[in-house]
């Protein structure tokens, strides 16, 4: 990552430019990623551990020859590791096509009683669900949060009574990245005899996600929030919350999950964890140091702000929001510079109505639309946010002074 | 494929065999791989379309910068060419985690009236969902085939009344390869106003599937069927049949299907898809030779038959039973000599029942599970098919024998 160059997003070239001297020019290209929260690039490892399982080794897991043993030996080996990961047994691991499939597992598949209980700020995964959910005669209760997202325990406990199947709350949240109170949320939803869900999908290897820890009896992550590929998740499930499946078909994934084994997927998310695992302490250091250093020379900017917690925030989130801005113009002014960012959430990123997660926090709906989600990963450099710091001062004015 | 040497499954290496005279020894690896209907090689051209989209152009096809545009596109592409292989609208095309999810959200999606009707030789996919729906209060009606694994039209007419939502039939048989006479079907369910649903996961791109042709309202496709990747599949569903879904979350694939597009898996299902539409009609011919070649040898080895109708077969399926032997360690047999082979379906291997599609064709307990299935794909030799009928008379022969 170089601070030098132009980028026109037309033709997808760094056009050369003169530095310094007319004949010293350098092309380079400046690139930065700052939409990990929407997706992250996939590993080297992880793709070239991928790559066996289409390329040579394509079995079935289901098939009794040698093709099919060493894909149900691969699957076998990825789910210890997703366990190892979660702080869970390997038959408590359930593989899914990601983390909406999971959270909707997690919700229909335990809606035993009358009651669902959530939050405002939960990913659409979650919200949509709950409302089918409530469309087909369950009681859903939605808890509110303060300015900085986080939800109150006190309300848990208020709305809590012994009819509640399941509480669903997200350990940290996909647009202002606020890390809630897991441990307290769990316990007060199992004093009521209920089951807790978390939506993991962004904590995942970038805070505690450890489910004992936690004391979650359901957990979804996905792969491609980790450098692992799209296309596939994970749902952990306590040995005794017997939950009922959502598809049916042939039996794999000892009936909750049924389809063939997406062996690749399943291989890239095992290994996505197995390197987490290995690299997650410094990473976390790292991505704070640099997250902070952004905020910090973002909010040096004339009317801008933070959205969310500083305390309780991930590592990887800078959320904010600038007056007078509209945060989508503000996303393609930066992706013309070469920086990929994002308002909210690339699954709403198509609606102009403001985010629920930022009316949720209190924001007015022109307040709401004027964000900014700035979202780091293990790959982010420096250099990334050097030019961010860089470009994005200009850009702001150069909005504000009407320059298109 | 070379026809010397001997495969050990345990070091899964060839050993060195002494061939004519004992100095000049050959070191071949012999390996035979005869269960794509269970899972196929992934082609050269799809992994390497894949990979561009996990390396370099990982974005999210909802975010708003560079990024998200080029996936954007690339979902796009893919889409027009599973609508070109189809022949259907790009708009028509929903993609899905495979056949298995494709199917559920055909049958539960569409479940407005009271009824359903399907055959009892459908994939469990079809079956188990039908059974849920069943547990849910609806009727379900399973239509009986004939000796060759055929639906009497006249059956399907005896079964409809104005309550049936819905008539899935397979298109092509997953076990014996029958290809039922679907356009005769889907008119029939269109009398009575149903929707015609036919899983197409082993028939597309092995026989017609045109959806125009077919009368189908919607149709259930896989990719690693086709050699494309596993965890990925299509669901068709015409522009008027508004169906719903089945999982709930950020409203991709017009609401039909959420969670973040399996960007890599889409582009090699579309890749498949066009490269299966530019060699079809030659590969469909060269397996029907390579097919009619192993059916003619096989049943030379005494007290062989041949399962399933020979006249409206898959150009990829010969499905053989063989008095006093048991097919699934016939199959454990053909591993060790490097022959990847199947007895029914990759989804019901681990079960010592028989397959329900062979009891349905008339089957006795003890011939259903004496079968083997050869399922063929586009990269199937000639060298394979010699060295399957090499091989299997001295393995059968064995096997009466009582040698190990």
């Amino acid at each position: 990552m170089v601070l030098d160059g132009h980028w026109t997003a037309k033709s997808r070239q760094w056009v050369k430019i003169y530095h310094k001297t007319p004949f010293s020019y350098k092309m380079k290209a400046v690139r930065a990623y700052f939409d990990n929260a929407a997706t992250t690039k996939v590993a080297p490892e992880v793709l070239e551990a991928m790559i066996t399982f289409m390329k040579d080794d394509y079995g079935n897991p289901g098939s009794m020859h040698w093709m099919g043993d060493s894909a149900a030996k691969a699957v076998r080996s990825a789910r210890a590791a997703a366990a190892k990961a979660l702080n869970c047994l390997p038959s408590e691991v359930f593989f899914t096509s990601g983390g909406t499939e999971s959270d909707n597992i997690a919700i229909i598949g335990s809606a035993k009683k009358k009651r669902i209980v959530t939050s405002a700020v939960e990913h659409s995964a979650v919200l949509e669900t709950c409302e089918h959910m409530r469309s087909r005669g369950y009681g859903v209760t939605v808890l509110g949060v303060d300015g900085g997202g986080l939800v109150d325990p006190d309300d848990l406990r208020k709305a809590m009574d012994n009819d509640v199947s399941v509480v669903s709350v997200m350990t940290a949240n996909n647009v202002i990245g606020t890390i809630q109170r897991i441990r307290e949320l769990a316990d007060i939803a199992h004093e009521f005899g209920a089951l807790f869900h978390t939506d993991a999908v962004q904590a995942f290897t970038k805070t505690d996600t450890d489910v004992k820890r936690l004391g979650a009896d359901m957990m979804s992550v996905s792969g491609h929030k980790i450098h692992g590929p799209k296309g596939i998740g994970a749902l952990f499930v306590g040995s005794g919350a017997g939950i009922e499946p959502i598809m049916f078909g042939g039996g794999q994934e000892r009936g909750l999950r049924p389809s063939t084994e997406n062996v690749p997927g399943i291989v890239g998310l095992g290994k996505a964890c197995e390197i987490a695992m290995r690299t997650m302490s410094a990473d976390v250091k790292r991505m704070e140091k640099i997250r902070n250093r952004i905020i910090d020379g973002v909010l040096g900017i004339e009317g801008s702000a933070l959205n969310g917690s500083l305390e309780r925030r991930l590592c990887s989130n800078a959320h904010f929001r600038f007056g007078g801005i509209r945060g989508s113009d503000l996303v393609l002014r930066l992706s013309k510079e070469g920086i990929a960012a994002s308002t909210a959430s690339a699954c709403s990123a198509g609606s102009t109505d403001p985010s629920h997660v930022m009316t949720a926090i209190g924001l007015s709906p022109a307040e709401a639309l004027s964000s900014l989600r700035i979202s780091l990963s293990r790959y982010t450099t420096d250099e990334e946010a050097g030019y961010l710091l860089d470009v994005l001062p200009k850009v702001v004015a150069d909005m504000r002074g009407g320059k298109k």
